[in-house]
């Protein structure tokens, strides 16, 4: 429970690439923001008693523990950090959320939307707040375009596109592994489109229908032991969107793209103006607008400051830069405050599986060759 | 006939945007190369006989008319430049080719594919050289990709994207006209996407299917004498393709998209690297190889210059700039080179139906919402 | 004399960089702009009777001559494009001028301020035209830039940068050439610094005071037939300034910048707003304006189109871009102005002394290691 | 005394803009790094106890104090971390020096020459760690750079460019406030130069002699209460300067640069390449290589990643981005390092004095209107 100073007990499952986003910003969150309590780094679970040890102490948690379960069910715990591989998900949040305990579980939910609607009913169940790490929506700059596109600075929007690119299958002569097997899903279109999605979700609301094309650029991948193995999912993912009032939308995503390493570019079309992002420039936003000396008209390059909450908490001078890891920060107040019953912006359960839907309706597409309802 | 010195008696049909980018084009063409014979301007013709004899003064052509007829017949006229809007392509071409003329014809062909076959008909009947105005593939930017694309330099490709946009229909208060009409054909599928997809061809080849959704950002217009009138092409076009050997491929084409005035963006991904351009910037090339220290990788924007043929003949500097001109002036040294009998780059009506047919099959599936052969 | 039509004779004198882009300038210049005679290509000449005659075949001239006194008095000519070597401007456009002929000469005047001031002289004395080839006051983006400090865009301007680069000298191991003779003058300052100043001339007039750092990269090359010889000139030069009513310049050239290939970088800095330009994306304009809402301002990157005149008389599309070589036409057209007694926009003898001289006060004051006035 | 487990006790004085920077990182850096004992933060020190007691809760340091002194001399602290103004430094540094506390003063050491010396004396005589807060050094990209330099990536540097340019002092309507009366420095000069002329400093080493040019944009500045106060610090500031072995070097610095948020701009031009930097893209170089071919030369711009350590212990991805706070929490580790006695990169005294010391040499030439020795 949370104590009577108000913050609350942390349990974190899971210390790798997220694991130490969460436990970044689970030490951070309060000297940033200052108006929420100092959170109680109560239990860490590792696979190995020893790698749990040696992250509870890197990371300030309090106790280590190789069983994830003692520590959803431990009493000093209320929240707990879900940063393990996706098919962990279910098990984990369900067991957390039965127990009475909050959730917030990386993105995506499960591979499998049966398993992803089990979650959703053990946090209706449980009346615990159940929140996903898309932490995109939290960045200052595309909270100031969610703004722009509510106060109509660029009028009634016409078209959406988004790209999400990384190299890290790219070369194919790296050998297999896990993210190439079926099991893991169906390629970039659930490990990457679910980012995009959660923005387009927060700025034009669910996906109607979808068309979906994927690709295997590479057809096998060395095995590490000698031979090849053929690839089961895909690294490619072209997917045409309407959104509802007929929005129309693209989404293109790649894990083979060379050269891209963090892109999530976005444009925005409207009937008076544009705009542009790309997630390896954060602290940037181009605008357009059609309005005024046509001789002076162009694409505005935005440096993001204390101009746009919650920057300022940060930095308080502008265009100085946040970073991936502060993204999480936010989210983590974000929590918070959503857990105290404040106002907050976050992407829960019953979002989440709206942007899943599209990914498998998406995945329907694909085989059936025709458009596909999100439903 | 071609005169004794070898130089080729010019006639203009058309003196608009790409017309008087001819005649600039056919001024210029022996000051810039010096390895073709002067073209001797013969003939003119416009509307009217005034804005003819005006154009022709203006082009420095020695005659005008306003009968395109006796132009094509003119004795002295060996090549006809056609700029007329496309619905007049057809009956223009073909009578030209009948009278023995080479054809220099802006793209498309024609709206329907019908008439762009007769017009190849008349072309393979003549003998004469029948060429297109596909003036982006002439960019010694692109002859560039073109070259890292066959030498490997990125490997092999894997996926290729394409954006065309510019914002003149971005406007929702601009009356209606033409271009909002059935009879002016699709809207940007077939005014824009011929122009990447003529790149594309250069690059991949043929495309196999084509999968393609079609949005009208305005349902109507103003009509210039009061009330509105329903637009009945479509603005935009969203086309999901697969070129031969499966090669995945995507095109995104916008004509109301605000802020952008000339975009032609490419992304070609390899297996060893990647390539980036875009038109609004035709100097510049992006080249990423996954070759060497990791931590020096990084996309490599290339300035054009000598090392780019034929760029040094029109600056010997690099990095100084060549503009939307002078790739015309390029063309039509290919176009004299082609009519010479001596190798070239150029899009034939050969090879341009093929791009027109990708069109036509991509309205086929917008309309059975499946993917459709291009044949 | 000019003909009866107002058509001027031209002659030209030098075919290399220059030459060429004189001659297709003169060809250009009436087909571009409609409301010019087209000029009659009187004769070339170039150091030899066989070059002439190659080169006035290519470029359409009529007579070709390998002595430029025939030239400079051939009655037919009326105006002398003058794109030799600067050590050779003096005595030609001094003999062209005495022979009553308006001279088109590329900057600078002259190596020694002496040379520049006789130049001066006889163009006084001859009533004649003297212009000079300043061509980047041509671009329609710099126009714009000099109406946006006009109209108070940036409002009062408190500050000046300006970078001019090349790495045409950057390698070492390239071998010594007449560039690095003291007799072709101090280096960067006299062959680079004179086009960002004349681009400060036109924005904020005479500048007053100067200092100057100058710099040999290398003090030696390597002579073709072996050994090596003391570089007499410097490659880089580093000039701080003060305009009239105090406005603080500087002035960074540098032409042994490897990867700099034709970059001229603007940088004014205003009481309500900033101007960014750079000649290596010469179609493109970048303006602050510190107007309106925090959380919308930025650099405003601005496409030339049509709303930059005379862009529109090359291309009605914006965004499509102008090449270096455009930017002589519309300089050649408003020479053609300027002798018809229209008002025009080109830098003289008059004003082109003025520059020169802030170049010969920088060099002194690299002598004397103190500020110099320009007098 | 550091603590058996070889934790640091941390006072921090301060917590303005970079205090809570000091504050962030001191949570962050065990949990980011592991390889640092977690610092225990003892004492806060602010103005008021009210304060004090609020940042402590906040910042999570277990006491609070209005008296700096105690603070330094309380036994519990091994570090004081100063983060005032910059006319406290010399009397805080010199006290926690005095009492045996390492100290981790924010940049520059004092207005004044002398003061700076007295810090260094006492780090001197205490031989604890006297160590700068010059943050920029420790971004992965810069450190990147220093390597491209030494390992010759671009052979032998010729000639170094700097910008750093803000605009927080740009608009003239803004009140007059300390940052413009002369007890606060030079202005821009010591405000700004210190940071590009540590980066300098680590790169080439001691500049040997300078000139500067400053300017007031604005005379005078509205005061609060009414009426006009003359400014008597300037805003910018032109310096040219030549390192040991005759690099030249240039540094122009400006805090009325509407549009310039965080601009630190570095230009190397060496004999076989060059590199680009902006702070304002903090997670990007651009490196140049004059090798292979031509054709495919150009800027390379890197995005920062695991290749760029320290960069993989935020995040395993490359491209993510880190922020500004993210460089402090480098810094940190780089003086529990050096208080380890191990090898790290950081300014102390020592260096800091030097960059000091150039930055008093430019003032004097501003004074005498020539080069000045550096001392």
């Amino acid at each position: 429970m949370t104590s009577s100073d108000g913050s609350l007990g942390v349990g974190l499952i899971g210390t790798g690439y997220m694991g130490k986003c969460h436990a970044l910003a689970w030490n951070a969150v309060r000297a940033v923001f200052g108006d929420v309590a100092r959170p109680r780094l109560e239990m860490l679970a590792e696979v190995s008693e020893d790698l749990a040890r040696q992250r509870a102490s890197a990371f300030g948690f309090a106790r280590a523990t190789s069983d994830w379960r003692a520590l959803v069910n431990d009493p000093a715990v209320d929240v707990v950090s879900i940063t393990t591989p996706n098919a962990f998900h279910p098990e984990m949040a369900i067991a957390a959320l039965q127990a009475g305990k909050h959730v917030w579980c990386e993105k995506p939910m499960a591979p499998a939307l049966a398993d992803a609607q089990g979650m959703l009913a053990a946090a209706r169940a449980s009346g615990r707040i159940a929140a996903l790490g898309y932490n995109y929506i939290q960045n200052p700059a595309f909270r100031e375009i969610a703004r722009m596109i509510a106060d109509g600075a660029i009028g009634e929007p016409i078209q959406f596109r988004a790209e999400m690119d990384e190299d890290f299958m790219a070369d194919p002569g790296e050998a297999f592994t896990w993210k190439s097997e079926a099991s893991s899903g169906y390629g970039a279109l659930d490990d990457f489109a679910v980012h995009p999605l959660s923005l387009a979700h927060r700025l034009f609301g669910k996906a109607e229908r979808v068309f979906c094309d994927m690709a295997k650029p590479y057809e096998t991948r060395p095995l590490a032991g000698g031979g090849r193995r053929a690839v089961e999912t895909h690294d490619t993912a072209n997917v045409l969107l309407r959104f509802s009032g007929g929005l129309q939308a693209s989404l293109l995503v790649n894990r083979s793209a060379w050269g891209r390493k963090g892109r999530i570019a976005l444009q925005v079309f409207g009937s008076k103006g544009s705009i542009l992002y790309d997630q390896e420039r954060m602290n940037e936003i181009e605008l357009y607008r059609a309005d005024g000396d046509p001789a002076r008209q162009g694409f505005t390059r935005i440096l993001t400051g204390p101009a746009h909450p919650p920057y300022g908490s940060f930095v308080p001078a502008p265009g100085h830069g946040l970073g991936f890891n502060d993204l999480k920060v936010i989210e983590c107040r974000e929590l918070i405050r959503l857990i105290r019953g404040e106002p907050a912006s976050l992407i829960t359960f019953e979002e989440g599986i709206e942007i899943e839907r599209t990914v498998h309706a998406a995945a329907r597409s694909f085989a059936s060759g025709g458009w596909e309802e999100v439903g």
